[in-house]
């Protein structure tokens, strides 16, 4: 049995799941892994407060106690980039390894934080950065290594598909975002999801992943502007649907990144991809199109991503 | 840059599209990942005849040529359980990190050759022994780490799902058959094919991963007896489908495995998998339903996923 000390940076609703999912699966983990998983430390900003499940002797205001304290992985899911970056630096230069689900700080200085944790000699974990609980990182990062990826598209923010989806039923865009609130899909402000700005950032990671250092030459991104509901409806009624697509591919001299609303049809798998799901094609040049789909969001399936990072972290696996 | 010394055993089908996959990949690969990956020997039965594209001068009919003769990674392609699982026993033991894509032998032996590979201190890959260029091994063995799996339920078998997707149009079992031989999906006999063996080889792989060392208290295996063709095209008529489901499940005191044929239905993703197109959904506890699916079989596919298993143990990707 080998102990692998947590220090976790943030405990909202990831964080919260993660404390949850450890103590489910700690006896599996055990068992299966021979690692006895242990969180050691959690910066939160309030540590007055009370969390249900969450040992108040664990909670701390300050960052330095939980990278400093004796622990080897460094959880970051404090989202943000400017004091997330700082933390993940600070975390590596520790010698710490990182698992983060911060899609928004990968797809700013993923390459940079990278390097610097092979030159570390520490792990970087961000399989919970994009499509939550669905190993698409893994799929790109380790799967296909071997093969060529000639582009990568998907539905990759959950907010906007669970919207679309209510849509294509006949609600309006208002009552179907207050819906995705209701459940706790959407913020307050769901800008960043329908704008198209969240699926970006996932594609940005993904594309790094898929595509190495090629440039990137032309992005575009267009939001739900102009989008008629009755036009939602028709596609659903004939077996179609809207769906906001993120998609990578080569051109001339590098990558073009795009999301927007795409209508789709059968076969295209992402027609069938509805509510809050996640779905991602990866089109490889001999092994040909490998799809992937599940649910994207939500506080446990983005926990077991960070929770089987640890485990490749910690060396098992 | 690190030299990468591959020692293949057998260069039939997925042997002769690696070493096609190698010269492709190469460049991209030394880029990418500082690996120089090359073919150090080649075992095939008859060293004297000539193979396309292939070196002359690296066949030998001799099994520990390859494995002794300076290797750091040996591709165990022969098929079969009897003479595979000594090479691969052979190569542990000179401690060489073993890839391969032997579903029988690692569906006979798979628990006992990863204990003795974790003793020696080698890497063991088998990524391509379960659903060709598809990264199931790698979702359901990392991806899915962190998480319970409750259940694993897919098509497995390429060949025999191509001949259900023809029948579901209007051809009768032996032309529909006789398609897939013309197409290289199915061998003289593919009895293993419909019977449901080599589905069940793969999902005993997959349910090891998924659950470890639990017992597996049942197992039932029907093949294509009774099948009329014309509730199959009955079914596709409908938009409904028959299919080759393999399927691993908890049942008190351990695991049910069952391969045989399913009448499905929409929202079953697995409907819509189609020709010789292999597919699974892992039910997880809290991550939930998670589908992948892709080209099940084929040359270039599982070649791919023996690649990518290659730039694995050798420490990158």
């Amino acid at each position: 049995m080998r102990a692998v000390r947590i220090g976790l940076l943030g405990c909202g609703t990831v964080g919260a799941g993660l404390v949850r999912l450890l103590v489910a699966e700690r006896n599996r983990i055990e068992a299966r892994y021979g690692l006895d998983l242990g969180i050691t430390r959690i910066l939160v900003r309030d540590p007055s407060r009370h969390r249900p499940g969450v040992d108040p002797r664990l909670l701390t205001g300050s960052a330095l106690d939980v990278i400093e304290g004796g622990c080897d992985v460094v959880v970051e899911l404090i989202g943000g980039t400017h004091t997330a970056a700082a933390l993940v630096r600070c975390a590596i230069a520790r010698r710490r390894h990182v698992v983060t689900a911060n899609k928004a700080l990968l797809a700013e200085a993923g390459a940079e934080i990278e390097r610097s944790a092979a030159r570390a000699g520490v792990r970087l974990g961000f399989e919970a950065s994009v499509c939550g609980g669905v190993p698409v990182v893994r799929a790109v990062r380790q799967g296909l290594a071997g093969d060529t990826i000639e582009g990568i598209r998907g539905v990759l923010n959950g907010t906007s598909n669970y919207v679309l989806t209510r849509m294509g039923e006949g609600l309006e865009l208002p009552e179907a975002l207050a819906r995705a609130r209701d459940l706790g899909l959407a913020e307050a402000d769901a800008s960043l999801d329908l704008d198209g700005e969240d699926a970006l950032q996932k594609l940005t990671v993904l594309s790094r992943l898929a595509f190495g250092d090629e440039p990137v030459r032309r992005v575009e991104r267009t939001g739900f502007e102009g989008l008629r509901s009755k036009d939602v409806r028709a596609a659903a009624r004939r077996g179609e649907a809207f769906r906001q697509v993120a998609e990578a591919r080569r051109i001339p001299g590098g990558l073009a990144l795009s999301v927007g609303l795409r209508r789709v049809e059968p076969p295209d798998p992402l027609t069938g991809v509805e509510d809050e799901n996640n779905a991602i094609v990866i089109q490889a040049r001999a092994a040909g199109s490998v799809f992937l789909s599940g649910k994207g969001a939500g506080a446990l399936p983005t926990a077991t991503a960070v929770l089987s990072d640890i485990i490749a972290v910690a060396g098992a696996g």
